[in-house]
C-alpha cells in the first residue's frame, strides 16, 4: 500500500478517539508527520491549560504516524517518554514527529509539540521521544 | 486544603477533558489514586484497541493524583513514560499510581493501567513512570 | 541453551565494562535478575555519591538479564527510562530486575535499584523501566 | 561561579566514574555540552560492542552538564530516557547534549550519542532525553 498523505488521513479518520479530539494530519511522508489540533475548551485541564492528556496522545499519535511513515502503514507504538516543558496555552496544537532511525522491524521517533497562537507564533511545550514496531503479518 | 476523596473528585470534574472521556477517581490518598474509565467506542483507534493515547492520558491524570496525594493539589507533571504491553481491549480501563518517592518539591510514581472485561477480570495493559513537581505557591 | 544462573554468570563475566566494575548476577530466573556490586571509590561522582551513571549502567544491565531470563540469552536492549530518587550511599548496590510482560520477541521490564548499607539495610535510590529485544537469529 | 570549559572539565576531573572511564568534556556553554571518550575494549560488552551502560553513563553525564551550563554548576539530575539505535563500534564515543528548555530550577536536555570510526566519520548510536534539577542553596 502506498504511503500517501491521504492514506494517513484515511487511518486517522478511521481512529474514534482522533475523531473525538478533531486531530488532522497535515504532513506526511520521508519519515516524518505532523498532527495539528484545535485547543477546544474541553480539551483542557483545570487551570486552563491543555491538559498533559491531550499532549501525550499527540505526541503518541505523531510518532506512531512518523514510525509508519518509515514502516508501513502496520505498526504499533512500543511506547514513549514525554517531558513537559511549559504550560500549553494557545489556539493550535502541533505535534511534528520525525525518525531519528528506522530498521527493519522498529523505529525510534522524536516529537516536539508546540502551541500557535492568534497570530501563529509557535511555543513549544512538550517534547517526547519513543520506539514504533512493525506488526508481523 | 485537606486532601481526600471528595478533593481529587473535584479536581477532576474541574478537568473538561477528564470530563469529556468520562473518568472517575476511585481511591485516593497515601500516596496512590485511581482513575477509572468506561471504554467506549469513541475512545478507540482504528483496530478496536483503546487508543494509546487514552492510556497514556490515563498514565498521565493517574500519576498526577498519586503525586498529589503526596505533594498536595498544588502539582503539575514534568513528564512520564509509558510501554504499552498489550492491546487493551475490554469494559473497563483503570489506571492504579503510587508514589515510589516523594520528597518535599517532587514525587516519582508508578503507574499500572489495566482493562476490565465483563467479569471483572483485569489484564495488565501498560506500565508508567513519571515525576510531579509541587508547584511554587 | 539452558538458562541457568550458572549461564547469566558466564555472559556477565564475558562483558568486559561488567567485569571492569565489579558486577555480580546474585539471581537469575523466572523473568527476574538480580545484579550486584560493590560501592567503591572509583564508582563515585564528585559529592561521593554513587555516579549516576553507575546506577544506569546497573539498570540497563538487570533489565537485559531479566529480559533474557524470559526470551532466551540472544536480546539487546531497546532502551530504558530511570528516575533517581535519592543521592546513592552506602557498601555495596543491588539492582532487581523483573519482567512485567514478554512477548515472543519482547519483554518490558521494571528495576528498583536499591543501596546496602553496613547492616545491609536497604534503601531505594532510583527505579527503571525498560525493553529488550530477542535478537533474530 | 562562572561557568567555563575550564570549570566543566574540573568537575569533571573530580567524578572519580569519569576517570575511570577516560571521559573528556570537549565542549561547554550556552546550553549546551558534549562529552567524549575513547572505546577502549575494558568498556565493551559480550559481543564487542559499547556496552550500553557506557552510552547510558554517557548520556547521564552529557545530560548533566548541559543543564549545569543553563542552570549553574550546583544541579542533579531527575532521570532521563534512553533509546538504543544499533550496536555502538568505533574509536571514540561522543555525547552530545543541548537544553530544550529551561526554567528557574529545572532544565529538559536533548542528547544524541555517536561512534566515531577511525576517519571520524560519525554514526548515531543511540539517543536521549532527561531532566536536571538545580539543587537548593
Amino acid at each position: 500500500m502506498e504511503l500517501t498523505l491521504e492514506l494517513a488521513e484515511k487511518i486517522l479518520a478511521s481512529q474514534p478517539f482522533s475523531v473525538l479530539l478533531g486531530t488532522r494530519v497535515t504532513t506526511f511522508g520521508d519519515g516524518a508527520a505532523t498532527l495539528e489540533l484545535d485547543i477546544r475548551p474541553d480539551l483542557l485541564q483545570q487551570n486552563g491549560f491543555v491538559h498533559g492528556g491531550v499532549l501525550s496522545y499527540a505526541a503518541d499519535n505523531a510518532i506512531t504516524f512518523a514510525g509508519g511513515a518509515a514502516l508501513g502503514p502496520a505498526v504499533l507504538t512500543g511506547g514513549f517518554t514525554i517531558s513537559y516543558l511549559r504550560p500549553a496555552v494557545g489556539r493550535l496544537l502541533r505535534a511534528q514527529a520525525k525518525v531519528a532511525h528506522a530498521g527493519g522491524r522498529q523505529a525510534t521517533c522524536t516529537c516536539e509539540l508546540s502551541t500557535l497562537d492568534e497570530n501563529g507564533e509557535a511555543t513549544l511545550c512538550a517534547i517526547a521521544q519513543g520506539t514504533v514496531i512493525a506488526q508481523r503479518g
